[in-house]
């Protein structure tokens, strides 16, 4: 169809770890030359073993370059890429942060021909082999042309996010950080910081952990190094949220030293309210959820009995959470439906024989 | 068996919520005799036609009694328990900080017959309808005796953790207090300060939502009334823990926008290890994990084939998340196994058509 064909390779993957070499499955996929470049050489033999592409020769000239490289190395690859690149050829890149990349190259010649991207499909995890064309099927790709880019060159960048079966989300660089930093890069620190609290605890004070510390500590287990280049990267925007967060701390200290009950609540209310900001399943707004909890033994196969019991029910289960309380023989599990199906779901286990609670 | 004939009943129940009639009914499934009161009389009809006991008359003299009323009326309503036992008649309660209640009666003549408790089954559910004479089973249950608490009417209130299946925790108030403001309280106000800075902010910064802030902000959904009592019931502890969380984050704060790199990083180490300092399943040390992604397509009854198809494989699946992104016409499912059973996982889900990722 017209509005893909933007989009004809070849298509140059500089870095092929885990998202560059995903990027090159998808292109794959769609029939789309793929060159590889990696530092790395056994990186490109790996990827090319995976169908991914080819090496890139000095014959190659690619239309559109997806720069895929740590966070540090971006401004500079992007540089060198818009340098070695033909007249033609549109660069892309793939990293966390949007601002620093284009500052990095915004007096380039040919910074007209750069195009920042940043496909939402984080892991922590790294590395071609781990590498799938599926891994952005649906997802958010934000695309944050800089003041320079035209329109010739984002249309190459949406129709690479379109091969990916991503959503592209259009926002400029400087928006595109300061929406990061409120949704991943302030929490991850904020997630640390509670984390670092439980460093060197008492093992009998610690036992008293429950799924809430567990979850809003999650993400701080990801790599310190890589996370240290990414919030570094995004100082500006993450210091000015950081530094409203600090003082919202400091309202709900003296709250709690002064016993003013009234402005804790109403902290806590505005918490309350923030989380159903957030969008729900497929951008929707937030549907009203149950929960159905169903102790499970904790032996192979439980959960799959569980799970296709659950299935027979007819009723879909839109979450779920299975509680690792320590010293725990039986397992909980928290199943989420759409609020008015939980007894339909309840009456359906309990006649199977499994023990539910709201 | 003679460690649990401790408990002989009857068991009063003060307050006829979730907890209290969830332990009400785990004691009749002891086959003791339970006295149900509580200021709501449908709740006492409720749990009674539950099966959760009788209501107390002027004639019964409980041996144990239970208090499990809102936080701010706890002191109250074990002081008024006191005044009404009988000499040989112990109290208790489900509180969710300890210091407070035990000052509430430190100098009634009766302390020495108090023996304060806290089970580890939260749930932000209220209400007899959801008890369940499961709830307990396998949780910790913190048994907070004072300075003057007998250890006769210790063994009373260990016997009633030993007839919910629970497992008791012995720590002071004190000592307790500090635990839940590092295990619960403070995480709770954290995570509310990070669900505050999504209130109000632009729908398209929303949408890059992923599933850590996510996971960060959940608790903070909890009901403000209910943890605002909790929190400011255990002011001194919260305010001690908070203070120092305070400092960290003006470090972090100050080495964001500094540019130290290895400042930031080190504080992102020093969370990453208290992520690993919160104990595994059943108490044990945590075990490494490996996650196996796999796509999902989002119609009733895939995460029962899923399940299936997993439990089919023989490798027991530790923990499981669903990954919500906004605009994801599949879903990903995470499946936690223990570290080295991956490969056999994946390769089982791929030989029955399901799309695996590390």
């Amino acid at each position: 169809m017209s509005e893909t064909s933007a989009l004809t390779g070849p298509v140059e993957i500089v870095g092929t770890g885990l998202i560059g070499t995903s990027i090159a499955l998808a292109c794959r996929r769609s029939g789309l030359d793929v060159l590889l470049t990696d530092t790395t050489s056994d990186h490109v033999r790996t990827a090319t073993g995976l169908g991914a592409g080819r090496p890139r020769t000095a014959q190659d000239t690619p239309q559109l370059v997806v720069v895929a490289v740590p966070p540090d190395a971006l401004g500079a690859v992007i540089a060198q890429s818009l340098d070695a690149a033909g007249p033609g050829t549109v660069v892309t890149d793939v990293g966390s942060v949007k601002d620093a990349p284009l500052a990095a190259v915004a007096r380039h010649p040919a910074v007209g021909r750069y195009v920042g991207g940043h496909p939402m499909a984080g892991t922590e995890h790294s590395g071609p082999l781990g590498a799938s064309a599926e891994l952005f099927e649906g997802r958010p790709w934000a695309v944050t042309p800089g003041p320079d880019a035209t329109p010739a060159a984002t249309r190459v960048v949406e129709a690479l996010v379109r091969v990916c079966g991503a959503v592209a989300v259009h926002l400029s660089p400087a928006e595109h950080d300061r929406a990061v930093a409120r949704t991943s890069h302030v929490p991850h620190l904020m997630a640390s910081l509670v984390a670092g609290t439980l460093a060197g605890a008492s093992p009998d004070h610690l036992a008293l952990s429950g799924t809430g510390v567990r979850d809003v500590t999650r993400v701080a287990a990801g790599d310190p190094r890589l996370y240290s280049q990414i919030i570094g990267g995004n100082a500006a925007a993450v210091a000015a949220l950081l530094a409203e967060v600090r003082d919202r701390l400091d309202l709900a200290l003296a709250a709690v030293a002064d016993g003013d009950r009234v402005g804790l609540e109403s902290l806590l209310a505005y918490g309350q309210a923030g989380t159903r900001a957030i969008p729900g399943k497929h951008g929707a707004a937030p549907q009203p959820m149950e929960a159905v909890r169903v102790a499970l033994p904790d032996q192979p196969g439980g959960l799959a009995r569980l799970f296709a019991d659950a299935g027979a029910s007819g009723v879909n289960i839109e979450d779920v959470r299975i509680d690792h309380d320590p010293g725990r023989p039986v397992g909980q599990v928290e199943l989420d439906v759409v609020a008015g199906r939980a007894e339909e779901l309840r009456a359906a286990l309990e006649s199977r024989g499994w023990t539910t609670h709201p």
